[in-house]
Order: structure tokens, then sequence, then C-alpha cells
């Protein structure tokens, strides 16, 4: 037995998360049965996707069970193991975050060979965002020559890692992200014209201002204003790859759609939702890719990191209040 | 000389147009010169596209000018010739109505071979309206085996064949329009299930009866409620070919958007605007598809006639009360 702590869903926000949703507990963990490893986290993911499953609706995902530890990726280390394919001190990325060690059954259990980057790359730039970044820039919003590329949300895991890949590719790269600090991010991974939204009363005409032709493509993780605005700038033919809308994720009623939404029928847009599960074909493209750019210096990452089990609520409360600056990650060992 | 009526646009409408906007002039028609054509227009259209080409603004196509005749569809027979390509008789298709005739280059017009259709079909079912509801359902929303497909103005010129089509191709169909008349001419043709929006006051609600597992394809000409609706019963993947929305056409400020536009991330789901020029390839596969379909009853449709030039602007204001079921035409002569 090895006591270990865990995050759990205490009641279900309305609206903005608060701590009062979360509760700490200590379980007992049983030694790992046949077949089964003993995982100690080395560091989880909190993600915006979360606040949807924190609601008890049908969603893509289940909703997360009131009283249970909540759930979310995490890379650690076999601490323990009754099977031949785990030997201790393998890396191992699953989707048991939210507490400090758990016990699996070994296929269940993505075996990660490091190959160089610290472990919670595979968190990150090397993980799902990564790989949302590129499949959405690349697949969903099929970038080709010439385009220019709007991203928001363009300090994040996710936004940071589309600038890039879209940069590599030679494109003009506009990012909208909040606050100094995260606009001198911006620059220093080579986007074209950072906006700082915070700083703006009216996105539509910065974007105007720093895409005066117009865009081609828009990665949207924020939603509201920023997709009015992506509207406004559209070229005809823009396609839009809608990764999230962090800007609604909270709302209580009903959030104010795009007034001009209408624009999407004269300037023939196409508006794309998807999930990066469904891109999952592209992960050894995306791997290969990656590590070509990493190699020649041109894909950069940050990290916002929390210290311990208990900071996670903050950390995830903190996606909401715009203070990651890249990848937001709780630091578990 | 002839003298020949002409509607022309007297001033920009705000909101909804009136009949202040609009006056009947005559002038007086030059015999044509060399080259040149005089065409008797026998039949005129009017479209709500029109009502974005009264405003003063930039879109895909240029804005109709003050004090000069209207334009748009129709088809008319060749009164005198001055070129070997045409003669007295032969019925042309051309963008210059509003006017009860016309000079122009025979090489500006488009001859048409009546192929046993009344000559205002080329203008309806046979016509623009015929390509836009083919290249919208098939290349636009990707229709596929097994879709549900859901169409909003489904008793108009495009609506109805977007309706038959599918119908002719298997599908289950849910069709929305005004009023009882437009409902039972949903049934004649076909359609699974009609909802009359205006008997409605929830039209979500309304869908989900209609489509209890959703929807796949949606067809809109309406925007606004049906837009969110739509989004409401779309499944995971759904598309949504965006042709109109002409329930937003004539707000004098931006009216409000898709409240739940956030479905679209996590349903996956693609919106789509098009304009029928850009599939203007389609042309051949579109007439030969609905010859198939005329012969063998699969489709048919209605019109709503106005008589003389002088009515023009009636049926242009009609459309935008909901007073047409099929298309609403203008007989010239």
């Amino acid at each position: 037995m090895t006591a270990a702590r865990e995050i759990r869903l205490k009641s279900r926000p309305s609206g903005v998360p608060t701590h009062d949703n979360f509760e700490l507990a200590t379980v007992e963990l049983p030694d790992p049965g046949p077949g089964e490893v003993q995982v100690k986290n080395l560091w989880m993911t909190v993600d915006p996707y979360m606040r949807g499953r924190m609601n008890d609706v049908k969603s893509y995902v289940p909703p997360f069970q009131l009283g249970e530890a909540l759930q979310g990726g995490a890379i650690g280390e076999v601490a323990v193991s009754n099977d031949p394919s785990l030997k201790p001190g393998d890396l191992v990325l699953s989707m048991l975050g939210w507490r400090e060690r758990f016990n699996a059954p070994a296929g269940a259990l993505q075996k990660i060979d490091p190959q160089g980057l610290p472990p919670q790359a595979f968190l990150g730039v090397a993980g799902m965002p990564g790989l949302t970044a590129y499949a959405g820039l690349l697949r969903v919003a099929g970038l080709k020559d010439g385009d220019v590329v709007f991203v928001s949300g363009a300090a994040g895991a996710v936004g940071s890692l589309v600038c890039q890949i879209a940069k590599a590719k030679g494109h003009t790269v506009i990012g909208s992200a909040g606050g100094p600090e995260k606009v001198a991010f911006l620059k220093e991974i080579g986007v074209d014209h950072a906006i700082d939204y915070k700083a703006e009363k009216d996105l539509t005409a910065a974007l105007a201002r720093a895409a005066p032709n117009g865009i081609d493509v828009y990665f949207d993780n924020v939603g509201g204003d920023h997709l009015e605005a992506a509207l406004n700038a559209a070229r005809p033919f823009a396609r839009f790859a809608e990764c999230g809308m962090i800007s609604m994720y909270n709302s209580t009623e009903p959030p104010a759609g795009p007034r001009n939404i209408i624009q999407v029928v004269g300037k023939q847009i196409r508006i794309q939702g998807f999930i990066v599960s469904s891109h999952a074909d592209m992960q050894a493209d995306f791997q290969r890719d990656l590590a070509g750019w990493v190699r020649e210096g041109k894909v950069k990452w940050k990290e916002t990191v929390f210290e311990g089990i208990e900071r996670a609520p903050d950390a995830f409360l903190g996606l909401f209040k715009g203070e990651n600056l890249g990848k937001m990650l709780v630091k578990l060992a």
C-alpha cells in the first residue's frame, strides 16, 4: 500500500470555476495486480477543454463524475511493474493525470521514447497540443502557398506552435495574445504582427492594420470578438480551423454569436471545427516534421509550471485568466 | 426607335426596401447597331441576393447604381438581329432584367435550347437557382449515403430543388417553410417532415421532433434561428452549405449571430459559404441530371408570377414577406 494524493471534482462549476469545485484527497493505493504497473506521475497537464467535461452534458467526451478524481494527460515513470512490456524507470503517457500515482494495466499506457526531449514536452509541443496545431493548420485549414495566417491564443501551447509551423513554411503570420509578456514571446518566435488584444478597443481595426489585404487562414482558439474580427478580415475562400473558443467556455447563458456570420456566404468562407483525436493518423508525420523543426531551431516553446498536486486547481483556473505563457503544467515529482 | 419601360433604383433602402426605392421610367431604344440584337424580355427574375446589391458596399458583385436600371436574370426573345449568330425568335438568357427591351452585342447573350421546358424554367429550376441547389447540396455539403438533410426556405426556388434532389437520391429530408400552403407543397414534393416555422415557437424543439437522431446536412437559405436550430441538431461531422441568410438581409444593425456557434468545435461541423458562379463547371452535369429527374417525374416546381414590369418591385418586396411559393417571377410579355 502506498499513499497518493488526487484532485476530485467536488461540485460542478456554474460559470467561472472556483477552488470550491475541487477537493484534495488521499487514497491508499494497493500493490499492482498481475499485468499491471504502478506509475509515479512526473507531470500533468491542465487544458481548457477540461472545462467542458465539468458540465453534466453529453459531449465528445463523457463528463467528469462528482467525487471522483479528474482525468487528463500525464507523463510518469513506471515505479513497479508486473508486466514484461514495461520496466521500472520507463516513461509512460496516460490520461490519468490529477493524481500522484496510479495502477493500470500495462497495455493501457503509451511508452514514450524521450528522443532527447524533456518528459513534459510530451504533454505539449510533442504531444496532443502539438498534433492539434499541426492537424488544424495543415489539414483542417488546408494551409497553402501564399496564405496569410491569423492565430488567436497565439502564445498558448497550441497557438504558438501554429505560428511557428506557419513561419517555418514561409507564411505571413498575425498572432493575438493578451499582455506585453506574451506579445514579446510572439516576436521572439518570429510572428510578423503581434496584437495585444487587451490593449485594443477594436479588434477588427487592429487586425485590418496588421493584415491590410486580409487573411486566408484563421486558427481560432478564442471565439467571440476574435471570430468576428477574423470574419471581417477574411479574404474570399478563407478557411477557419475552429480549435476552441475559450472566451465562451464559462458562459452561464448563451454568449453572443458572430453578428457578421453572413459574411461566410459572399466570401465563400469555410468554418470547420475539429478535435485532435480525429486526426491521429497524422501522428507519424507530425513527429517526423516536429523533430526536424526542433533540430533546425525553428520551434521553441514556453512552459508555465505550478508545483505539487495541490496547486493543480490553481493551474487550471489560471488558464481562464490568461496566466499561462505556453503550456500550462503541474510538476508532480 | 422603340419605347421600353424599365425599373430604376431611386434610392438605397435602409432596412426593408419599400416602393419609394424604385422608379418606373420609359426609354427610347435606338435600333440595334452592327453585331447587336434587340431582345424583348419575356420573363425576369427577382432574387434575395439583389438586396445586397442595393447597398453601396463592396461585395462579390458591384452595387447597383442610383438612377440606373436594376439588373438581374431575364429570358427574352430576339426581336431584331444584326448578327448572324442569332435570329428573330431565338430565346436568350441575360442579366438585363428589370426592363422590357434592350440592345446588346450578340456575343453577350446565352442562347437557350428550350428542350421542352417553358422559357421561364431557365430562370428557375433549369437556371441559376437550379445549379445553386445542385452544387450546394452535392459539392459544398458533400451529400453522402445515409445523410439526413435539413433545408430552410424549402418551398423556394432553390430549397424545393434541394429537397427533391435529396429525395431522388434516397435521403430523409426535413424542410422548413412558412405557412400551410408551403407546407402542403413540401409534402407534395415528398419531403419527409415539413416544419411550418411560423407556427413553431421553438425551432430547435421542432427540428428535434422531425429529426430525433439529428441531421448530417443543412442547406441554409435563412440564417438566424434556423442556423441555431441546425447547429443544435447537427450530428458529428455535419456539413452546412450556406447559400443565403434572408432573415438578415434587411437588418439595419448587425443581427444576433448564432449563440451556439461553439458547437462547431465539439461536433466537428463544417460551415461553408458559396456562390453559384464558383461552381459553373458543374453546369453540364447539372443539366444532364436535371433532365433525367424531370423525365422521371422526380422534380416539380412552382412559380409565383407577377405580371408587367410595373409589378417588379412588388415581386421583389414580396420575397421578404415570404409571398412566393417556388420561383418568384415577373412576366413581361
